[in-house]
């Protein structure tokens, strides 16, 4: 493929990926409280129920269903209170038919009983007879919440009797062993990327080391005989690193870990040293240079030095279309041109995804077409004129008017970062389009 | 407000915002690698033009633009080559009338020069008279792209003539000295959380130390006699804490920083202390526990105890309803049930949008009614009976039928984590709403 045979988005993600499939990741144990975002590298098999004992999901009383069948407003069940449940310990049953047990939300029921009756349904009554002698509740200080309440029913006694209006079905308000999660029954499956429930869910089951897969270390290589640190004065002719920084922060949010190679002059040794030394250590190498023919020859020369790699030349997007992509050592090389706006514009069209893929993770959102970005429809505030066959990526700023978004182009000469900045987002412009008129409605993707 | 006297969604928001207005978060300075995702503590003004001088968009020859009026293919502008620009080096000039200097994309324009033709519209040829002495250009070595490229001219030399067969008008195909920002121009303002471009923005303008807003820091207090840590094998009656691993990675994808505070017994003195202790050292105070009235109780009683701050006592949302809400020494203390999924929902219902707001963060896409989070709208795959005046979140999983994404709710009794592994996001049936038939769509707030 000769220069300035640029190719389509799509031709070039087809390209990448029947040129390239990453290797599985490799596997680190971490803990569970540093396990967010992280990928996992194992299907999880629960090694036990939950919940492991049968618990309420009311407050009221544990009973034998079948002693409140037929009870009603009109006619009660009377049945005896015999004890009661707390929290955090064995239950104290077993108990016999005609008992009940008050117990709180959570509490594990007693054997015996296989139901629990809301309190709302029931209500306390002295013992029936008159001569009965009344046994106080044991008291557990203030740990004994139930009693505590006034409308848990302080002052109730055991023998005290419960009435009850209105019957339970076998199993009503209880939570059963493994209702949650069995035993043996899989928890996870391997490439999901652990959400904040996924890690309670994981505490659950008692899975606090958690197998994972490496997180992608993205090399950055900075050329050009211009740049300086950012922390330094540029003389004339010099300017600051900006792409260093938007890319190694893109990369963080991507869920990878950039590793910054440094600032390298527009030279062949040392920048071939550099991709080298970095394709042995990252899955995922990216060069940023200016967007001069002479250093993308360069960067061309580097990758093909090392390996006969190039796989695209170029791009039919704007702004980015200087890109190269090239596989070295069966590592995807990228040569990202100089522009700040290309660079953040190449990220999302093909490092983010690639970075997704190399990560392990198996995402359910994406199978089903769903975009991995906030994005929202807006009406183009003015006419934009693009070139068929090319997809054009605009920063636009959003603003509400008549209760509708509108997208105005962030204006300024391409390639100037602050552009990215008063945006809120970029539309693309599809490459089958010749441009949007205003008021045309297009997608932004939203920046996060 | 007695028991029982539950309010709407939209209720609670607003007495909590009538009841508590954060103060301005502390500061610190970081660096601006660690800047990603913090909130600027003040406004950004930049010291220095971006870029600082002149500089050429495109490869090609800067000229005397006036030099170029009338050149066309029929008849060519010669200009004679008097030097080249390299990147990184102050400009070579001046250059006077009649003369070109060779220049790449972003090399800095030559005194004298005020635009540049692009090399697609040049042609180099021998100099003219015969006669004439030919100095070869300086080769800088390697670092002299433009001479060492092919499509650049190599073999060029001082003294050729450049023909040129079209104009360009002033400033054409350059960046002038505070194109992207200007010196003494706002950059950022205070209350702006920062994007990767954002932080090459400010590497461009050599702000590589931070002014930020500090963290909000929110204390997990875990009540609940039956609670054990998560790495405890739990005896009959007890479980693994859950909440605390949920709700930690929560607060940490909101931009916020928890601080566990443990697992404590349900006794007063114990959790009065812990959330005593947590007032002093945190914004915000979560108190996780049980779902029974005698936990919920204790709670109200601990946080009357210190001040009486209750200022909600239950929301007419399912899951959630128990929540408690406090103002307590001037900060917000949650009282929340202790079903896993009811503490994500009152996360997101309540946490999340208050610990926006005590960052500091001014969130230009919410002024705009752009929610926070993805949503897709999808067909409810079953009836779904509700209550009216109660918001119902139900945790979905998607899926994709017919070219249409249908949500189906996500089996298990209430409560259960694992229906909030299984589901792709929450659908939220609206108070108004007494239910959602089959085939009709709701939203879906994806997970992330």
């Amino acid at each position: 493929m000769g220069r300035g045979e640029a190719v389509s988005v799509d031709e070039a993600l087809g390209i990448l990926h029947s040129s390239y499939v990453p290797p599985e990741p490799g596997r680190e144990e971490v803990s569970l409280r540093e396990a967010l975002g992280r990928i996992l590298a194992a299907d999880i098999i629960s090694g036990t129920h939950l919940p492991e004992f049968p618990r309420s999901s009311m407050d009221g009383y544990a009973v034998f269903s079948s002693d409140t069948f037929g009870a009603s407003e009109q006619i009660p069940a009377y049945l005896k209170l015999a004890g009661e449940v707390f929290m955090g310990e064995a239950d104290p049953g077993p108990i016999s038919r005609g008992q009940v047990f008050a117990i709180p939300t959570g509490g594990m029921l007693p054997d015996g009983a296989d139901a629990v009756v809301m309190l709302e349904h029931t209500q306390i009554l002295p013992p029936p007879s008159p001569g009965a002698t009344r046994h106080p509740l044991p008291l557990r200080g203030e740990g004994n919440i139930l009693a505590s309440s006034p409308s848990m029913g302080a002052g109730r006694e055991e023998g005290d009797e419960v009435e009850i209006t209105k019957p339970v079905a076998p199993g009503e308000n209880v939570i059963q062993p493994g209702d949650d999660i069995r035993a043996g029954e899989a928890a996870f499956a391997k490439g999901h990327r652990l959400r904040p429930q996924d890690l309670g869910a994981l505490a659950g089951i008692g899975v606090t080391r958690v197998p994972v897969f490496k997180m992608p270390r993205v090399a950055i290589i900075n050329t050009g005989n211009e740049i300086v640190p950012a922390d330094k004065s540029p003389r004339p002719g010099q300017v600051r690193d900006v792409n260093s920084y938007t890319l190694a922060a893109l990369v963080r949010k991507a869920g990878a870990t950039p590793v910054l190679k440094g600032i390298f002059r527009d030279e062949f040794r040392p920048i071939r040293e550099a991709v080298e030394d970095a394709i042995s250590e990252c899955e995922l190498v990216a060069i940023t240079g200016g967007s001069s023919v002479g250093t993308r020859d360069l960067t061309e020369k580097v990758i093909n030095d090392i390996e006969p790699g190039i796989i695209v030349r170029g791009v039919s997007v704007k702004p980015g279309k200087p890109v190269i992509i090239g596989i070295v050592s069966g590592k995807p090389v990228f040569g990202l041109p100089g522009h700040p706006v290309a660079v953040a514009v190449c990220f999302y069209l093909f490092l983010r995804p690639l970075l997704r893929e190399i990560s392990g993770e198996i995402d359910q959102l994406a199978a089903l077409g769903i975009p991995d970005v906030r994005a929202v429809e807006a009406r183009m505030a003015r006419n934009y004129s693009s070139v068929p066959g090319r997809e054009d990526h605009l920063g636009v700023m959003l603003k509400l008017e008549d209760g509708e978004l509108w997208a105005y182009p962030s204006l300024g000469k391409s390639g100037l970062i602050f552009t990215l900045v008063k945006a809120h987002g970029m539309a693309v412009i599809p490459a089958e389009k010749p441009g949007v008129a205003k008021g045309e409605k297009v997608m932004v993707r939203l920046f996060d």
